[in-house]
């Protein structure tokens, strides 16, 4: 089933131990879109400045991802600047500018109104909120969201959590979320506020997935090197949420198995720099990770 | 089969968010023998002081764990003072006063030479490695080490770590032996050296596993509350240990089992202060947590 994700598309610069790239395609709703289109047809609402042009949109459809809620405005597109160093398991912004984004107001195309599986990427949640209402048929809405929010704006982002089934999260801002250090309680009170569903993003621990039912726990993929870390959160939220709306089915075992292609996804998306591992995948590569991961958890029971 | 384990007995003074003791039982080898206890018959070698008394040895006999190894020499016991704060990941130690452990030379009783599994705690390598050569029937040994001795005496470290299958060590000392930031890379290092077996620790996120056959991750079971952290990574490693010479099997399927013990036992070690939710266990407690650990961990193929 059709998946429709809400975010940004930036231009990234990065430098890691292992390189250093200029304006290379970046943003939630692309590292998102392009992994979740090995799973299942993906829409995208964002908007571009005018140096936005064919050689990116081409990514997009050679994907087959329908871009017609990407809105190109005057200005340039979203740029982002950052360095990672050490363990690599921080960003160092080095420099933002919003441009385009800064004024960015989701607009749904028509075709989308019927979406039923929803990523509302890591934006104004006044703006999710408004994208979550405008789409009365979701069976399935999931949320990202910051620091940057939870700090600044905790009363929106009460309102779209509250409306949402989904919610995926860094371990550290579901600590400042809910203020508490334990994960456990940390999930249980944010199930409180909405989502029956909260995956806590552990980085090179891999992830823990809260579900009404039972508590699941998957590792990160151990890799002989991680080139760029950049975008790995969304690329575990298209893995998690493609393989949701390819099958439809929201069942305890099938989050479980979201959860480990969320992880499988976010294992290629480190091996090189942006997009470039995730662009050149095979759906058996992808099996194939996925039973390594099934290899690395397997035990007697 | 019976278990040897050399290593700490000492009196902690300990400060967490939950509560404060003071001079209870601990060191690494008693978290370690009273842990392996429930898996199997286990002996001691280590040294106290004169203010150890029939109150601390009941502990053992309780557990029928074979003291005959625990030297009394004139003078103390060891004794460590350490808080812990915040997310409790990391002990502070606010005083060391090695006492009787500063000469602290282990002495065989001639009843242990045969023995076939050898824990080898975090003590002096050169001790460790004196301990070694004087087993001449081992079937497995397993090594602790830390920081302290891997930049104090890394060639005495070497010398011990080419004798022994196993080496149980934490995430950041693993990266300080081998000057390698990446887990995967520094366990290849580290078996070059001479384990065949590498566990790393991770705290919070579980264990790793390399083997010579695989890497098995293990994930540590969540708690709703975690009271004292003290002795959880001698705790692991009596359950890892104590499977393993329970069943005498070393292979592939039977190392992985021996983790998820490790990890099942490490999560009881921190619901309560010391030794106290050790003591209390039941088989039954245990068999149900591995299980629990199943459940957390399993996803169909």
């Amino acid at each position: 089933m059709s998946l429709l994700v809400v975010g940004s598309i930036a231009f990234d610069s990065i430098r890691t131990p292992h390189g250093e790239v200029e304006e290379i395609l970046g943003g939630s709703a692309t590292f998102f879109s392009v992994t979740a289109s090995w799973f299942t047809p993906v829409s995208v609402v964002a908007v571009v400045g005018e140096d936005f042009g064919a050689e990116q949109l081409r990514i997009f459809h050679d994907r087959s991802i329908d871009t017609q809620g990407v809105e190109q405005v005057p200005g340039r597109t979203f740029r982002w600047k950052g360095e990672y160093t050490g363990d690599m398991n921080q960003a160092h912004t080095l420099e933002t500018q919003l441009n385009v984004f800064e004024s960015f107001v989701p607009k749904i195309p028509p075709a989308y109104l019927d979406t039923q599986f929803l990523f509302l990427g890591n934006i104004d949640p006044v703006l999710q909120l408004n994208v979550r209402r405008a789409l009365p048929n979701l069976r399935i809405s999931a949320l990202d969201t910051m620091n940057y929010w939870i700090q600044g704006m905790p009363e929106d982002l009460a309102k779209v959590l509250a409306t949402v089934e989904i919610l995926l999260i860094n371990e550290g801002e579901a600590r400042m979320l809910t203020h508490q250090g334990n994960l456990k309680k940390a999930a249980a009170i944010i199930q409180k506020l909405g989502p029956r569903v909260v995956v806590i993003k552990r980085g090179e621990h891999g992830a823990t997935l809260f579900g009404p039912e039972s508590i699941f726990t998957v590792p990160a993929y151990l890799l002989d090197e991680v080139h760029d870390p950049t975008g790995a959160g969304d690329t575990f939220a298209g893995g998690f949420m493609g393989h949701l709306a390819r099958t439809g089915d929201l069942s305890d075992s099938n989050l479980r198995r979201a959860a480990v292609y969320g992880s499988v996804m976010g294992s290629f998306a480190v091996e090189e720099f942006g997009l470039d591992r995730l662009l050149r995948l095979t759906p058996e590569e992808i099996e194939s990770r996925y039973r390594e991961i099934k290899r690395l958890t397997h035990f007697d029971a």
